[in-house]
């Protein structure tokens, strides 16, 4: 059968904003008509990322320090210098974290664990309009 | 040719357990009767991942003492206040390497290279049942 | 449509070499003759991955200095002491960052963002030739 694309988009807050978007991937496997396949999602933008988590609120506060760790937003970065826009951490972390996931779809809905969300996480250092693309391959 | 799908199971002993299942992901694509095209193996839970690695037993160490500075487990997550099972680092690992890895398939088999090997790394606190999704597709 | 697979190679200079190849994987696209769907690019090898990120000369230096941070070269890794071939922490990189990454096909194109380019990062600790192997499924 043919690819099934779409899109949606999302508002994010910035700082390391982390948003699930289970439900809306889900409604996107439903609409797409694939029984058994590939979901795959993309976020396109260099400040973003797009990962699994188990979503709770303990967890999005661990995963913002975590990030706040392994790539500081305090460090002297020379993107910042040149560009003065102050979302070196923002790029670091994103290009770390990678900007696209692939989901199994059986029986018509994705195979996640049952504490595996999907986010979206949003790195930069300002509110964003973050747009995330949709692929579904696979058969009926 | 329809999409080929099935899943394996193995058993894990927690603490950045890192499992070498290249073989039974070359057995698979073997089966799947796919000649050009796609493996993804995506492992469902929200505490471990796939990646490649040269699977040796230096490494294997040193990729465990690697995680435990990228994200120590002595750390107090507020995961572990809240839910009390002391696993907030393996999250926090398991969201930053991911839990999906797509890999070409040329001729029947996989192509990796010499010394890369494909890995299920668990990163809880115990012993875990885990299951591998495999996803093949492509063209006879 | 049948899957389009091809591939290239590229000489890198090792110690986290960042490359732009998103011209090459734009004409990869192009030549598949795919309307719609999804790239899939892979890096065989143990000491390299494929991302994305801005490509400018600040951000290649910020992301070598923040993977010299997340897995220094000077620790003392087992795998050097066992192979002596000194590259412990390119290995402990790629393993991290991943080798595999895939992108949306839209309108015979990539659909990346504006200043989101792909980048081969060779982590390893001396010159090597690199081959990035291109899978591109989807329609006409």
């Amino acid at each position: 059968m043919p690819t099934y694309t779409t899109e949606f988009t999302l508002k994010t807050s910035g700082d390391t904003d982390i948003r699930d978007v289970t439900d809306r991937a889900a409604e996107i496997v439903r609409k797409s008509g694939v029984s058994t396949g590939l979901l795959n999602l993309f976020i396109s933008g260099s400040t973003a990322s797009i990962t699994t988590i188990e979503f709770e609120g303990g967890l999005v506060f661990d995963l913002k320090e975590a990030m706040e760790r392994i790539a500081p937003s305090s460090l002297p970065y020379e993107h910042n210098k040149r560009w003065g826009d102050g979302n070196g951490h923002s790029h670091i972390r994103a290009s770390l974290m990678g900007p696209s996931l692939s989901i199994p779809v059986r029986k018509g809905g994705m195979l996640l664990g049952t504490w595996q969300q999907i986010v979206v996480v949003d790195f930069d250092n300002r509110p964003r309009s973050r747009t995330v693309e949709a692929t579904v391959v696979g058969d009926a």
